[in-house]
């Protein structure tokens, strides 16, 4: 594992690491951001955020605003790549919502996506390890979040394993591959047809069936040009109503999917992570 | 005067306009940040960012975290571009350091640059009689800070014209343009051999003959790689100190020259404008 940049930022380190993923058979680039506190020596609580389609770990590092939210309160930030890099399958880099930059956090079963699209296991598992190896994180106190692809990806992972995250939010997540189109597109190509596969990526459908009982936090705007086709989070309020699952949606007037949403908010989110991981 | 872009961002408005300027003789664009506040009937103060070596108006805009204070402190935040666009003249777009992206705040006198290259002009009068125009701002009260080159251009605005603003900072700045390899470059090409011309456009030289009399912050990351052949901020200091002019450099420990140094400190920024252009 190799750093490859490193920037002082908030009083802490905005860095990002280069590795070799088994997972994925593919090298891979995070950004990791320690706040001032990683320098003692306490463990602290670690934070994932995914990001949506068409971004690495830049956007969110870059543009969100995180890291004063994250050195107020001690946590550890991670911000994975969206897909397998490098490897330049047929037809991988030409469309934005599949192949490169839209790994859609599934491990895909369909050749020949499922030698390298593995991004499931690979922000569950492998990256995880890694982060707990290496820095000073205590993976006890994970939370996770993350924007539209990013807010599937990291409700998916929250519902599937309860055990190991405590806290979780989204900004404008699709909340119901299944039942829209870049889901469908997504699913179809890394799942093939069989749509009982499909359950297990889609967190509308994981409601019903998990184990997870803590707050829910989801930021959509209500200018999002995506909200109608793509996002319809009263698909997930419903879910989990139903299964009393405690969420908040809440409409932001005149936000829509941008990154300027995001950083307006994303301290907030931290808020409800840290409020959490610290307890 | 068109909008081009417009986002909801921290309860207030983004939003990027292109304009006609006759000055320039070019089309420009440019970003206005207008916080919750100016939804109001006061009109709010002003704070002019101007930005470095290849930026733009987004820079700052989508990096910085600026709206943020903005928002809290009820000021609108303007940034225009770093030079004419859409020009063409003969190696305007050839070096990083000269010509488009490069305008240095000056306005030219040697051909070709001279009929567009205007920055001076452009930001101390053209763009803020057209923001007064069209924006709920308080002239009076106008405050201008930058990074780098647009450093360097918010000092010079504000040792100029010490009756037009009443705040000025700036991060990592080219504090002695006339002593640098990047000033000497650009002042040779936009005006001349003839040194006694460049002193209007130095702001270690603009110290001894000022009416500015406020303070004056500087923020300076010690692990900037410019720092010692670019940015030299120890002769501003030695300017003002020789004509008691109160003058605050902070050497950063760690920082370089990044926006990831900029958001660290831009809400102390903003606040250190705030003070004196709410009073």
């Amino acid at each position: 594992m190799e750093r490859i940049r490193d920037w002082a930022c908030f009083g802490g380190q905005q860095q990002v690491w280069r590795h070799r993923s088994a997972v994925l058979d593919c090298s891979m680039e995070f950004a990791v951001y320690l706040p001032p506190q990683a320098s003692g020596k306490a463990k602290l609580p670690v934070l994932w955020y995914l990001s949506g389609l068409t971004c690495t770990w830049e956007n969110m590092t870059a543009k969100a605003g995180a890291q004063r939210y994250a050195a107020e309160h001690g946590v550890v930030l991670v911000a994975p790549d969206t897909s397998p890099r490098g490897t330049d399958l047929p037809g991988e880099h030409e469309a934005y919502d599949f192949g490169s930059g839209a790994g859609f956090y599934v491990d895909a079963i369909e050749a020949p996506w499922s030698k390298h699209y593995r991004m499931y296991s690979y922000v569950t598992e492998e990256l995880p390890k890694l982060v707990a190896e290496h820095f000073p994180v205590d993976a006890g106190r994970s939370g996770i979040f993350g924007h539209s692809m990013g807010g599937h990806g990291a409700l998916v992972c929250a519902l599937r394993n309860p055990g190991r995250y405590r806290s979780v939010s989204a900004f404008a997540p699709i909340v119901a591959p299944s039942q829209v189109p870049w889901g469908e597109k997504a699913f179809s190509g890394y799942l093939g047809p069989d749509r009982s596969t499909w359950n297990r990526y889609d967190a509308t459908a994981l409601a019903a069936e998990t184990g997870w009982s803590r707050p829910i936090l989801i930021d959509q705007g209500s200018a999002d040009e995506f909200l109608e086709t793509q996002l319809r989070p009263e698909l997930i309020v419903d879910a989990c109503a139903r299964v009393g699952i405690p969420l908040t949606l809440r409409m932001q007037p005149h936000y829509d999917h941008s990154y300027y949403f995001i950083a307006s908010f994303i301290g907030e989110h931290i808020a409800h992570h840290a409020a959490a991981l610290k307890g």
